[in-house]
């Protein structure tokens, strides 16, 4: 395939330009390059949106809206906390019209300190992604800190196990299957 | 599309031949024939297969478990009791194999006693699919028991707004789509 | 029993001054009054402490977390969005220390706009206030929208039946229970 | 205090007489010690309750009911399956009365294979105890299998941390506090 394919995330690390922001923008561009061949991706860091309020600036809040709305891959960024996703990331997912996901699919990508928190916020963020009408096709990447040195061979096995569910799931061909 | 296509329920219903059996399979139904042109589909009604005991009897179990691996979607079928699936239901998916339902597009289907519990076995049961390997590409089809006697209606409201999601997470197309 | 006991309320509504404050001011009150003869209350409201940034102002801030460890009773007050908590709400109990509510015994109470909803914001609380460390021996005040009109007699009801075990769980009686 | 004191365990572990019943039943043992100068427990093995069928002997089933109604204190026991509690314990729960735990102490006590797993049964049991009326005051205790050794010391460490508030919780004081 040789068209351009949208890939963006968003992610609720209260910390700006964290190391959540830089792996979710690993696992986006893995899954631009895997799906089009004219990957382009984008992303938001919520940090950085809500540095000066809880009401984010008008522009700011409808650019990434706009970019959630022409991607047909969001990937949903956030350290485990308190045992679940961030508040932070729950603020900006507040202020999504309903159904603003509709159409939508949505890859969580956590990273929790400890092993015993890995699993936590992503089974607390699907269920408000579905609320918000996102299609969750494929298994979240739960990562752990420790695990960020090897994230390269990481993101290349999930790739390989998810890449073609994903790639069915927007209806297109994941580039590693001839047409 | 003229190939043969196979839908299977599973229902934790403990009441044997339970309205949730048959919303259950009326679900399959609706998903078998907007697929595929040759609808297939089966069901296991937990309540049976478990009547004289919670190891259930091998070839019922196998059986069962032959379904889930030979098509490519699954209903999962529960209605809310105690404010989450049932136990019945758990008991199965406890017994499965790690990853069994890895291929799997599963669909859960709820029914519900009251509005407030409506969405309370949904939200729980997601996860434990997720956990099993399955993808969940399309919003559970939730359920109070007041609607049961509209079912026909909601079913092609559902089948019109997730089928073709449906049919690309499984790799196909809907029916109602020209090839 | 004649002696001063104080309970706080933090409220996660986006919107100041909102009805979810005024309704956890009011249970705060109750139980305040059912418990202690001197009663003391007091509240924040996060969408105050967060109006220019999700970092606080950082007297704000100590100030808040003060009222938590002073206070034996803790309202957590939400309105249900997303079919959960607030972000808001989870963005101030993110930035609490480990543990920082051992000892402190909670009672979340959430306003949700349809019955389909009541339910899930508690569900999802109680475990992240449980990992702060808090004692939840009471059930939960769980309100739809449309029963603020009849917030006093609800209260009356809900104080009936978990005053004792409230007071109990803090290590006091209920002022309606003679001595 | 001097009175007898009542503890009882149900445990949802689907082989008999597994690790988590006497795991459970040193839970027991120990808050019954704690808090009792007379102290009294008893347990229910759910694997034998439904040895021959979803439907347990109707005297069995009574009789669990019996005790769970006259202990002040419930200890309930799973093992961590498929990301939560067994569905052998929620088919046992499923059958109780709406409203059966109200005025029971419930402390749950997991047992998890995996630290990833450790608490995800204790996330999904404790709303399931509440929609059942329990009081949950104190933390529960999520156990990994290779602790099992240090079962002595895990409880005596838990005791110290908790057995006050839970004596508070049932209105009595612990054994280690001068009356």
């Amino acid at each position: 395939m040789t068209d351009s394919f949208a890939v963006t995330a968003v992610v609720g690390n209260p910390k700006r330009l964290s190391r959540t922001l830089t792996t979710a923008e690993a696992l986006a561009a893995a899954i631009a390059a895997g799906i089009g061949s004219e990957p382009r991706t984008s992303s938001t860091d919520l940090a950085e949106l809500y540095r000066d309020g809880i009401e984010p600036p008008h522009d700011g809040f409808e650019h990434a809206l706009d970019r959630i709305r022409t991607a047909p891959v969001l990937v949903v960024g956030t350290p485990v906390y308190k045992a679940s996703y961030t508040g932070l990331l729950k603020l900006f997912l507040d202020q999504l019209p309903p159904g603003a996901l509709g159409g939508t699919v949505a890859v969580p990508v956590t990273v929790a300190a400890s092993a015993e928190h890995r699993l936590l916020a992503d089974l607390q963020l699907r269920p408000i992604l579905a609320e918000l009408g996102a299609s969750l096709p494929v298994p979240s990447l739960t990562l752990r800190e420790q695990e960020l040195g090897d994230l390269d061979a990481i993101l290349a096995s999930w790739a390989g196990a998810n890449l073609p569910a994903l790639a069915a799931a927007v209806g297109r061909q994941s580039a590693g299957v001839p047409a």
